[in-house]
């Protein structure tokens, strides 16, 4: 079971990170700095899994992304685009929506 | 964008549905009376999604399900099964976590 388990909580964790990143990037950060801000509120979630999401989310217009150098070192920096934020504000509609879901169902059983 | 946008809406609501169902078959139902239930807190599932899922649940062992026959017609009960609760518990419990994740990195930002 504790595979199936895990598919199950993946599952529940992957349709946040979209919310969790764009609403993190309403303050420019980096890879690293970004990765940091999430863990900082229990969000602990893998290179290999973030950055693929940060760039698919530049892709669709959802970031806006530049390069800086810093002591001789290239860093992209990302921040929530005005786009970002209109989808921002639709996701975390559904997510208050589905929440107060889950509670009237807890209640009504 | 809009095709997009679905996406991740469909993202979002696909992890709590299993939380939804475990919840909702606490108390026992049929395919017809659960996806009434489900409506009735706003998630609007289609038959298509939420019977294979069902069925899905029930190979996992967590749910419970018998036949009964009521006015000539089959219909195949479901209810969570106590292995199902204790799934139900981890998930309500990560579910939790991410809502206060989410919460946190609001006030963050």
């Amino acid at each position: 079971m504790s595979e199936k388990l895990e598919a199950m909580r993946l599952e529940l964790r992957r349709g946040i990170l979209i919310l969790a990143v764009l609403t993190a990037l309403r303050q420019e950060q980096y890879g690293y700095s970004l990765r940091k801000a999430l863990q900082e509120v229990q969000i602990d979630i893998e290179e290999g899994t973030l950055y693929p999401l940060v760039r698919r989310l530049e892709s669709y217009g959802l970031l806006n992304s530049r390069w800086s150098n810093e002591e001789g070192r290239k860093k992209r920096y990302y921040q929530t685009s005005t786009k970002g934020e209109e989808i921002l504000e639709v996701l975390k509609s559904d997510w208050q929506q589905l929440n107060q879901s889950i509670l009237n169902i807890s209640e009504a059983v």
